[in-house]
């Protein structure tokens, strides 16, 4: 399934009106659901106005534009329409039962947009631009991955490196549990030793949580630029890994079970450390 | 779709073995899945050897424990078909890829029980027998809720409060995400109304994450029993909630969005709680 050639070469535009679910248009963004499909294209899916309109103001518009036909206007939609057409993109219009099946949600937001994705190289990453980095290891749900973006513009990290092999943060669970961050934050992708390569060329202290000689949480001594990191869902990070860091820090576990949730406990040591930096 | 009775009545009891799909028993234990029959059946499902000992320590065993045909022996499993077996439960052995259906997992659990739910009302709960309690008012996704519970536990909650509309807690998806807190952690379910009276009756501070007349949430002066409470996914607390409390506070926002994942927010807000508790 790839885009149709009238489609990708349009540049003068006019709002075009698509009522048939097996428009080739349509297959191709719904086909943007499956990774397969979004890895062959580099594009993927966004819904929703105020994630197209976070997009936009990080500098980012979408190639193509949905509509629902039933939409209400909202003057930040007219500019992203405009916008879009400037670019050269398309503008499409369809009932709402169709982008319902597009973005695979029964209350689907009245707009959606299909995006390039773009270079997530470690390379890209300026470390000094940010006080907090987050990093995942191995991070399978792609709802943990959109909500540790979430997190990361919470904090005002600088953004999200992914390791190893984790969920594909621009699927679409990823996308909307990150609430625009995805369009806002840095994201890069690299192997374990890729990026400790890369780490260790400049300044960066590498935290984790841990059980394996570890200082309490609160009060510890981090430093910027601090790359906080946490592990798979289930099997959290790998011991090599924990050894790696330059502080392991433990948080209070008063239950029965000696884990919190991945992304929580990112949270959690994310705002400790930006209490810590800003003093 | 009700439990045969052959079942329902079984005291003394051989392990039996069921290999079709179409068997009853089956049919209710995948029944459960769906929130329309555990409301009638009151009951629910729970997958996972760990989980299960969780139960079986805080005091609950299965109805009826299936177990698939190829697991690993395990002393834990063991026992605890031992005590189902003496409490007259009853004990079937499946072939995985039926319990892979039973549960809804590609790659299920070795075991997995049906447990009867239990009282989720407010009289339940002793607020002194714990510094935190955990609220949560029209949370709509199963697997935040059960993100809270395990949350609660971390911090030695007593229990989480589940106001208004929320998800069910006795959902596969809840009970999987709470790793078993579902099983040591206290659950109430209250409209606001008759919370706010409960509440009222006794010692009891009421907490809210909050941009409205807030203060910063370190150094906010926190008390035991504390009910720290995160509103629903999209809409956060309605306004009169927040007027309520007794204390608003604040997390800092450094990015563009001006709220967290409501499970994390939850989970920043408690473990600030639980340090201030414990000077």
């Amino acid at each position: 399934m790839t885009l149709p050639r009238r489609l990708r070469m349009s540049g003068a535009m006019a709002r075009k009106i698509i009522t048939g679910y097996s428009n080739p248009t349509i297959k191709f963004v719904r086909s943007l659901r499956d990774k397969k499909h979004r890895r062959r294209e580099e594009r993927f899916l966004a819904e929703g106005l105020r994630l197209l309109t976070d997009a936009r103001e990080g500098g980012r518009l979408p190639e193509i534009l949905l509509m629902a036909s039933g939409r209400d206007e909202h003057p930040l939609l007219s500019d992203l329409e405009q916008a879009v057409v400037e670019s050269g993109g398309d503008v499409i219009e369809v009932p709402t039962d169709i982008l319902a099946k597009v973005t695979g949600k029964d209350n689907p937001q009245a707009v959606a947009g299909v995006y390039a994705e773009w270079d997530t190289g470690l390379s890209t990453i300026d470390r000094k631009a940010a006080p907090i980095w987050l990093v995942v290891q191995a991070m399978r749900d792609p709802g943990n991955l959109g909500t540790m973006l979430r997190t990361a513009d919470a904090v005002g990290a600088g953004g999200l490196i992914l390791l190893d092999d984790c969920a594909d943060p621009f699927s679409v669970e990823a996308v909307r549990a990150s609430m625009g961050a995805i369009f806002t934050q840095r994201l890069a992708q690299a192997r374990w030793a890729e990026f400790q390569e890369w780490l260790r060329q400049g300044e960066g202290q590498l935290v984790a949580a841990s059980l394996r000689d570890a200082q309490p949480y609160r009060g510890a001594p981090y430093a910027a630029p601090c790359f906080v990191m946490v592990g798979n869902e289930s099997r959290g990070l790998p011991e090599e890994y924990e050894m790696a860091c330059d502080l392991r820090v433990t948080m209070p576990m008063k239950g029965r079970a000696d884990s919190l949730n991945a992304a929580v406990a990112g949270a959690v040591l994310a705002y400790e450390v930006l209490a810590t930096l800003e003093g």
